[in-house]
């Protein structure tokens, strides 16, 4: 199996591993070895290369540790859950969705009351040792602890990074010199309490994640750049499964996409991944069904990636309307509202109490007065009694005290409830996919190659000296010095044939090799090989950091060498 | 106050701030904003530069939530402690060291016992409401949290990254192919449950570090490339306080500072807070006092910056003998040691028992044989009786049985515990600190300026169009597009007078801006304004990429342009 080959590799070679494997390891983590947390860097810096640098959002970095207030207002506290069973005999802890999806393939799960019944109605058993289980009962996925001593706060590690920015809201706001639409990013580590994590990278319980949060004015959901990428084409299944699109102008034309932004962070995550060496066939873009989306959002597409656990779900792009900000509105009393400006007034008619004075003096005699100013800033409701508070007294006005006008406002502004646009991406399956996309046996040989694309491979440049001697290794570390003087990631090997290291270095996906040779002593010169062709050329020392930095932005190719 | 200045400037412009403030704030935690994180991005981006990069070191990344065994190892569990006390009445918690030192300024804490006693002993009272102070107790400063349901397993947030390398010794020898010295580098978050964190910063309960673990021979602490800075003069304070030294070589050579190894880290820990833009005469090393020194270490020194928070340690380089891989193998049972081979084989005097079978035959009988094995395989002892293990039986063996005999062997290799040497840093304070010594007011205006140097400064360049009309701001756009595009950082502001928006970018350390006129229309030049000498020169626009990427990293000064 491929997960099997490519896990071994990773071990083997540095990419990642099971944490704490000494003490016999902690399920649902993992580590990025040497080669695999540069790999985890330079996704990430292309990515901020594209949101941060070039679509010009605002990074922020928010703590991990969150109180508890946060996550009421996010609903995290109440729905941030799964059902759980446990063996009566054993004590094994099942998710029981899942045990239900491996038991009862066929069984379709529509709600959760199919999930709290179906353990019964299928009589399914502990798959350890066949005890009877426990009635499912909801588990809560965040991880909690206590803040500080004595009267402790709760703290929870955060779900996702995404409540950090909407927290922020106002602070970011100002940033922007209140305009929108603006969008804020955080690249940091997310948090789930799985009840029996079992797919390796792909469902950890502390993840890496890449999020960004848009905030539009609802009625203009547009994003600056979408004329940039308007007639990209990608693959995609909507929720009625039939369409087709042949770019993403006619995908918002057609009302398959919600609205533009929508459609340009799709188009934006299509290229970045493919940027990064995700093959465009091993892309789509799969949108939520009625039923599957959460009841505040409009519209939510996941993109997925195939490998050999399916096809995976690694960036979500959702339009969640105005749920969070009103969420956070509600339970902080802050005003997260934004004030719109029209571009030229409207007229408005308004309904107004007035109050009659004549009538109300003989009945209230020295509070007459306020109750009228009470009266008049009343907003008339459907209500059968107007009640107004004087002086913290309830007071009913009798009907004939009162009329209703109706009088023709100007209105130059509203405010609003920003609606939020949130493309969320999971850096750990993006990495784990680009893997397993890039892996591949050469024909002739019995080595492994990762096929990574120069400006992701972890190191850019292996440098080889022919023999440890006669000087070769000394004018190769020379060569390695000013690599890495220049900044760039370099690796040294002269250990084994020259063979056995350039398929050390393919294993590790480094895209160019150096061998310094003994014909480098007398003309300067070295060979420079590359990866996938296995082409190679001799190059002038002189020539090396010009031509590599070319051949790893790709305006150079190897061939024209 | 400087430091309120920059808390204000901070969270005015977008550096940091205070955590949830909608929910009324979360005491020691704080939010890197928009120009802060961009910061701190940069600040690790040459540190891995150093480290990563140019000193070859393996980059790895685990977990923050880590198993208990972990920490039983490392002494966190019983140690990693802080003195508590509570008001009987209101029930404050206050740390009880901090407590004494703020009310009996004169009083110097020599041990725990001095905590313990010293409320009682000077009648120190609640400082909130005056009531009486319960008897000081330990306090762990890690967050506890459950891992998995059901029988969880007690899991804890990193106080440090270091543990995450320890354990993972044996992946990253053999990655670096079973040879020292080596060393492993981490970046991440660490976690402190403080009692009563105040110092903004400086102190949180979630902190940014860097660290690293290097692991040596014991007999052979040097690092390959001290030759390049042996004659580096830094300032130190050592334990003695009366040491100066002229460069890190005399200090090795002087004994002062105790290897080749700490003198080397030492050396570059201050070249790398020069390059961020650290001014020299606020570094200082100081050594730690044998009274200090945790009982396992060899020798620590503080990198302390100056602040107004006084001398803070940003960054500790310790001397960690072989304590963190004895502990982890102690508590893992692995064999956490390495193989160092001898250039020549040296010899030694063994002693053996030999077994006496013609002794051995009638007392034993069937069993002498494997009895007479078990002898020779036993180690010399001083106890008097010698007992060997056959088939789970004990037997004494009688003096007459054996004798010892002494044999002169060739040895070639020992099996010995690394030693470990630790440089870690305090990106948060490494990183305040920073700005404190980059902030100042110009004489002649009411704005404030960060002197941050360009290869730090979050934002390289500023884009601003004259007026936002009659096509300047379209060729404004145009050339920061370029920029972006060319993997730059710039901001585009089109808001108030050009002297606002040169102060505006001022106060958040922008290094160069480019402004658009009328005659950029009719040329194609623009004018460079270079932050500190606020200097103006007209480039043409072609030449804006190559002299900017130069300007940034510092190989082109804006005198000579």
């Amino acid at each position: 199996m491929l997960s099997k080959k490519l896990y071994d590799l990773a071990k083997r070679r540095g990419i990642f591993w099971g944490s704490f494997e000494i003490y016999g390891g902690f399920s649902g983590f993992y580590d990025y070895g040497p080669i695999g947390a540069l790999l985890k860097d330079n996704i990430i810096s292309v990515w901020k290369d594209y949101y941060v640098n070039r679509e010009g959002l605002a990074l922020i970095d928010t703590p991990n540790i969150s109180p508890e207030d946060v996550f009421r207002a996010s609903g995290h506290l109440k729905e941030f859950t799964d059902y759980i069973s446990y063996c009566k005999t054993c004590k094994t802890a099942f998710r029981v969705d899942e045990l239900l999806k491996e038991k009862v393939p066929d069984f379709v799960i529509k709600s959760n009351e199919d999930i709290i019944t179906g353990i019964e109605k299928f009589n399914i058993k502990c798959t350890v040792c066949g005890g009877e289980l426990t009635k499912p009962e909801k588990f809560n996925l965040m991880f909690e602890t206590k803040v500080g001593p004595g009267n402790f706060k709760p703290g929870y590690l955060r779900p996702e990074t995404a409540q950090g920015i909407f927290v922020n809201f106002n602070n970011i706001y100002r940033y922007f010199r209140e305009e929108l639409p603006f969008g804020v990013a955080q690249i940091g580590k997310g948090f789930r309490n799985e009840i029996a994590p079992r797919q390796g990278l792909i469902r950890q319980r502390e993840f890496n994640m890449a999020e960004v949060e848009l905030f539009f004015d609802p009625k203009n959901k547009r994003w600056k750049n979408f004329e940039n990428i308007k007639d990209l084409k990608v693959r995609i299944i909507s929720k009625n499964e039939q369409d087709l699109i042949e770019s993403l102008k006619e995908g918002v034309e057609n009302k398959i996409i919600s609205s533009e932004a929508i459609a340009y962070f799709i188009g934006l995550t299509h290229l970045f991944l493919i940027e990064i060496g995700i093959p465009a066939n091993k892309i789509r873009f799969r949108q939520h069904t009625d039923a599957e989306l959460a009841h505040y959002a409009i519209d939510c597409w996941d993109c997925e990636i195939e490998s050999s656990y399916g096809w995976v779900e690694c960036v979500g792009i959702a339009d969640r309307g105005t749920y969070d900000l009103t969420q956070h509105e509600l339970e902080s009393g802050e005003d997260l509202k934004v004030t719109i400006r029209y571009e030229s007034p409207i007229t408005k008619n308004i309904k107004k109490y007035k109050p009659i004075e004549k009538v109300l003096g003989p009945i209230f005699k020295d509070k007459a007065k306020l109750i009228a100013k009470e009266i008049e800033n009343h907003k008339v409701t459907e209500e059968k009694d107007l009640k107004v508070q004087v002086n913290g007294e309830e007071i009913v006005v009798p009907k004939e005290a009162y009329t209703i006008i109706e009088k023709i406002e100007k209105i130059s502004s509203e405010k609003i409830v920003p609606n939020v646009i949130e493309p969320s991406y999971g850096i750990d399956r993006i990495l784990y996919s680009l893997l397993e996309n890039s892996y591949y046996e050469r024909e002739e040989s019995e080595f492994h190659v990762l096929r990574l694309v120069p400006k992701i491979a972890p190191i850019n440049v292996s440098v080889f000296p022919l023999m440890p001697k006669d000087g070769l290794d000394i004018e190769a570390q020379k060569i390695h010095n000013m690599l890495v003087n220049n900044h760039f990631k370099a690796y040294y090997d002269d250990s084994g044939s020259i063979g056995k290291r350039y398929a050390r270095a393919d294993e590790i996906g480094i895209p160019f090799n150096i061998t310094i040779d003994y014909q480098t002593l007398s003309d300067q010169t070295v060979t420079l090989r590359e990866r996938d062709s296995t082409k190679q050329v001799r190059l002038n020392i002189s020539d090396i950091l010009v031509n590599l930095r070319k051949l790893i932005d790709g305006t150079l190719k190897i061939e024209v060498l």
